[in-house]
């Protein structure tokens, strides 16, 4: 089936020739003797215009080309004289493969998010989630292409697992036993030695400590794969089931890092803003006005670096009364966050060493053993959107912490050979990334940036 | 810690400069005066060598640097004037980041993939596991160069469904519910209406469906992630967890499906080979012997089509008795496919039109009413690489099939919405990436292309 794709069509250079494009009616309008119909394949934001002689003999087909229907138009493509469009074609022959349905749900009208949210299977023909996957294809694209010029490897971690990244986090339970009477144990407990995995299973919360094994002979790996989180949360940053970006260096210790992380950033951007132009227009004019100044704005930023404790002083001192009070020791917030990086820096910030006590076993602990050398960026508009650290290369600090955290060694001795047989400085960082694509599109509601979001009560597609 | 990567201190030009460089020890072996230390980083197949003088101040560090060891090394590279290495560098100054203990499992010889396979944490430091994770980078990178140059959009399709792509096969059950004690419904079955999703959830076995649901909307779309099979089959082609390639494209048959199929397979053998050749090299030589013949010829085949119908009549006629007899109707089983691809066509083959009763619901039905539009690619080797087929694209026709194939009409109702609002013909297929890698690499048992293997009774690391 020979056609040419829309986006092709719409960039052509040479006129009056036969052309064949097939896609979805978008609109259509009749005179007495033309139908004008615009066709949208999704291959780019624009629809094409088609205009159809009432004089052809497949004319009856136009007239049952309802808003939704599928059809195949071969054409002359021809200059446009009208504003805005440089294309047009002029139908000689309009062929039907499917009408839409009268109850099609997307006719030409403003629909509310949460109502596309329910016909998921049917949004992306709009312009919002059209221009959303395109830039959420883009973007992957760039996460791929940023570290294989760098010489990363790809990595394929694991999504079922035995272990638990943080020592913390509800995670789903993977099974195949008996759901109703599991074979129990002596104890009275499921007894898991029974199940696929002879062993209890989840789904993963985080691919960061297999990343550091294969850093640990590849020297640079990164995954980017599904990772999950049972946790009933309930809001428009949280999905039970997103995409996350975990590069893990050996040889890197936390300035590498944090240099890695502002490249990583500023590559992706670049990269949407330079391949999803239309799409970015879209955005700029109808979600978030500004946005692709102030992701411009971001590229040529430089990026601050300041401690935890610094911070912690900084938002003591400021004139604002935020809802969480601060004192050395806390979480940061992302009212904080939004405080640094927009108000006090005004530009992408990185903060560095936080306490011990409120990150992961992994962190590798300063030498005031208060703080270990985590990092996060907080950017304008989000907050918080990159999180790493150094890892604990040392077998004997590692072991405290871990103890610390109730880890048992056995489950974890895998991990802890690394810093028995050349362990090595090493580094990384995750992103979260739906979080990139509100951050790259101004979309609000994570669940409008995922094709078929995963939340709590709803597995629907 | 700035330091140049083994990769390109072998490909410089400029000697006689300080580099540093860092990695792990392979082999050391001390004359009177000198060390020579083979030092691998894994970004590429090969190690460097570094001479020592026992006059350098930390020569004490070299001499603890056993099998396994992280080092840091400041040097002069120099040309090599041994034979089959261009570059070695002569150490001014040499670190230990970590020693291997001295039950390091890697000592100098061979070792089976057996015993590998139970230290997966520590495999890729070997020359054959850090080559396969390599090629499997590489390939990885032409998938998503392959579609994104053909305008096709990268899709994450959900891993915890609700629903269940072939009506059949075994599922891994998500859950959150206390696993002793389940809450029950009035039926005495487990209330799934309680869970995290608020219906029963598994790991999805494929994203087509979802995937044909953004074909028609972007017309071209690919996965790219992990699926999920819960079959105990201990064998050395299956795994529980795996990830597969599912590319869809609306407006398109079964004949466009295997041109696409065909350029794809060739293009990400041709990546490979050009991109990966120290690593290919290295199995042609030591793990099948003739593979890049082997590959190079299959670029340069052309691919027969030939129908199943017609198959089983070469089959039935062949002078050879197979262990599954032949006639019209049965699952063609490897051994015959590996005849007709590597005695028979002599090239890889396409068969075309299986009997209707041993396809997938979602399989467009010839006129003939007894076949059904899909195609396998074959090839020598192998056997079965892909699997497509052009969907049943006509809503009545589906509605039978599904009925056929027991299945609820009402689960299913946003997979028949798309046959509903402008239904188009479309067509696509799936494989899976581990077989690819074995295809590639010449690796027999599909444990050793993936870096920790999910498999009945081991879910480790």
């Amino acid at each position: 089936m020979k056609h040419t794709a829309i986006k092709d069509a719409l960039q052509a250079k040479k006129f009056d020739e036969e052309i064949t494009i097939c896609g979805w009616v978008r609109t259509r309008r009749d005179s007495k003797k033309f139908s004008f119909m615009e066709l949208n394949d999704g291959t780019c934001f624009a629809s094409i215009q088609v205009i159809a002689d009432s004089e052809i003999d497949s004319y009856k087909n136009v007239l049952n080309a309802s808003t939704g229907s599928s059809v195949k138009v071969i054409g002359l493509l021809k200059e446009s004289p009208g504003k805005g469009q440089k294309v047009e074609v002029h139908a000689q022959k309009v062929e039907i493969f499917g009408v839409a349905d009268s109850d099609y749900p997307l006719q030409k009208k403003r629909h509310s998010r949460e109502f596309l949210r329910t016909i998921a299977h049917l949004r992306t023909r709009t312009n919002t989630f059209g221009a959303v996957f395109r830039v959420r294809h883009a973007a992957s694209f760039a996460v791929n292409k940023f570290f294989n010029e760098r010489g990363f490897y790809y990595l394929h971690t694991p999504i079922i697992t035995a272990s638990d990244c943080e020592g913390a986090g509800q995670m789903f339970r993977v099974s195949t036993l008996d759901a109703i009477n599991p074979p129990l144990n002596e104890k009275k407990e499921v007894d898991y030695t029974k199940d696929f995995f002879a062993e209890e299973t989840s789904l993963t919360v985080s691919g960061q400590l297999e990343a550091e094994l294969f850093a640990s002979a590849l020297s640079k790996v990164y995954t980017f794969g599904p990772t999950f989180r049972a946790e009933n949360s309930n809001t428009a940053r949280h999905l039970a089931e997103f995409w996350m970006i975990e590069p893990e260096m050996a040889f890197c210790d936390l300035a590498g890092n944090m240099d890695l992380a502002e490249e990583f950033i500023r590559y992706v951007i670049k990269y949407v803003l330079e391949n999803c132009e239309e799409d970015m227009q879209f955005f700029n004019k109808w979600v978030e006005k500004g946005i692709i100044q102030s992701l411009e704005d971001l590229c040529k930023s430089d990026f601050e670096r300041m401690t935890y404790t610094d911070a912690i002083k900084v938002l003591e001192k400021a004139n604002k009364s935020f809802d969480f009070p601060v004192k050395w020791g806390i979480d940061i917030q992302t009212e904080h966050e939004r405080y640094l990086t927009e108000e006090y820096h005004k530009k992408p910030v990185f903060i560095t060493d936080y306490p011990r006590d409120i990150k992961a076993f992994y962190m590798r602990v300063n030498d005031d053993e208060k703080t270990v050398a985590a990092m996060d960026l907080l950017v304008p508009r989000l907050g918080e959107i990159i999180g790493g650290s150094q890892r604990e290369e040392r077998l004997d600090v590692l072991k405290k912490n871990m103890a610390k955290h109730d880890l048992d060694e056995e489950t974890y001795s895998w991990y802890m050979d690394i810093r028995r047989y050349g362990t090595t400085p090493h580094a990384g960082f995750g992103l979260g990334f739906e979080r990139l694509i509100m951050y790259l599109t101004g979309i609000e509601n994570i669940r409008d940036v995922v094709p078929f979001p995963r939340t709590p009560g709803s597995a629907k597609f």
